[in-house]
């Protein structure tokens, strides 16, 4: 039962491939199909996503350019705009720096694809238990931030690591990514305030007025909803 | 005291770079420069060693392609090679899969450039200590393996971490990279024989013969070497 995890986004090799961008995209779009968004077409540019949403109207306009909402977009990047007012029904093109820009690198439109975070973590483990059952490969891709490491996402990938390891013990063979990601999710365990702290990016999203996000996204198994790709968007899986 | 540590090579902005190849080349050019080789010259490819070579008559070809020592070289890659019977006093150029090209790609000729692994764990950190404390940007790059992420590596540069943080205490300014690799050594302690059964790159090792070569490339402080970069090549610092 391969479980690979990737630190930094690269081509990866696997029939399941998990996104994590703890800070801020993996989490937020956990939230806005909780809150009833119908789907998410990710977008690696601005422009991209602007045409998506001229293809289908009534599609809103998500995302980030160092942190903030480019021109003419209806929201942001934070987990705290996609409520049910804002998004219940719509579809969604989105587009940011590290989490939309991984899923092209890690992802593949023909295989299984799904976004965590804390926000849903058990049901994301639930799923993958038994396809790393059927011996399916399982690649967890970490998004990281501007081309490097993120503590965050790493932690996020070793905590997966560590709930399908208790559920499927020693039958699971890890690359040495997910050993070390186990290693970091030990170290700092469920305490996410500590993790985003030591996070250059926790740190930086807080230093510039977004620290109310870091509670959302930390918010351990908040949510039961699991973006999963189908016909070329994220729908609730 | 800025000091950084990054999980892949990658270009590196810092006055100290700290180059790390566990298994096998920094651990098997401080065995080698221990033994009395007078420098090391390394070389991106199997040609560029030989043109080297042909240069300074008396100069050793080492190296490897995929474990195994190209044809035509004095030497492999294994630090029970390096010994004064083989080196003392002889220039070596030196060719690896992946220590020799994580210098190409971290490192520069104008920086102050270090050869690190557990064998001289605690001289390279004697060095340091003072570089940081004049505040120079300290970073230490893991080579990783075939372009992707190595436990030992990472082991070993929070292993570097851990030794600092006791010394300058919270003086110290971690990135994320160097925060995930001291999770990863407080996982595994002194416990070389645990971690390199964890890495592939140890079982990889084991499993190809040289099971030998790991005990010597764990061998904690067993040199007081630290090869440095001097006009091209290195030498015992």
């Amino acid at each position: 039962m391969p479980l690979h995890v990737y630190l930094l986004p690269e081509p990866v090799a696997a029939e399941v491939v998990v996104i994590i961008d703890v800070l801020r995209f993996t989490s937020s779009a956990a939230y806005a199909l909780a809150a009833g968004a119908r789907s998410i077409a990710t977008c690696e540019t601005v422009e991209q996503a602007r045409a998506v949403a001229g293809y289908r109207p009534g599609t809103l306009l998500a995302g980030e350019r160092q942190a903030v909402k480019p021109p003419g977009f209806d929201l942001g990047n934070s987990p705290l705009e996609f409520t049910a007012a804002a998004v219940r029904g719509r579809d969604i093109a989105w587009t940011t720096t590290n989490g939309t820009r991984a899923i092209a690198t890690a992802g593949a439109p023909h295989r299984d694809l799904l976004l965590a975070s804390p926000v849903n973590l058990s049901a994301v483990a639930a799923l993958l238990a038994p396809r790393l059952g059927e011996d399916a490969v399982v690649a967890v891709a970490c998004s990281g931030r501007e081309g490097g490491f993120a503590l965050e996402d790493a932690a996020c990938a070793g905590h997966l690591v560590a709930r399908l390891r208790r559920t499927l013990g020693d039958a699971l063979t890890m690359n040495d990514g997910a050993r070390a990601s186990a290693c970091i999710h030990e170290a700092y365990g469920e305490d996410s305030a500590r993790l985003f702290r030591d996070a250059q990016h926790g740190r930086w999203l807080r230093d510039h007025g977004f620290g109310s996000d870091l509670e959302a996204c930390g918010a351990l198994d908040a949510l039961e909803v699991v973006p999963r790709w189908r016909d070329g968007r994220f729908v609730a899986g």
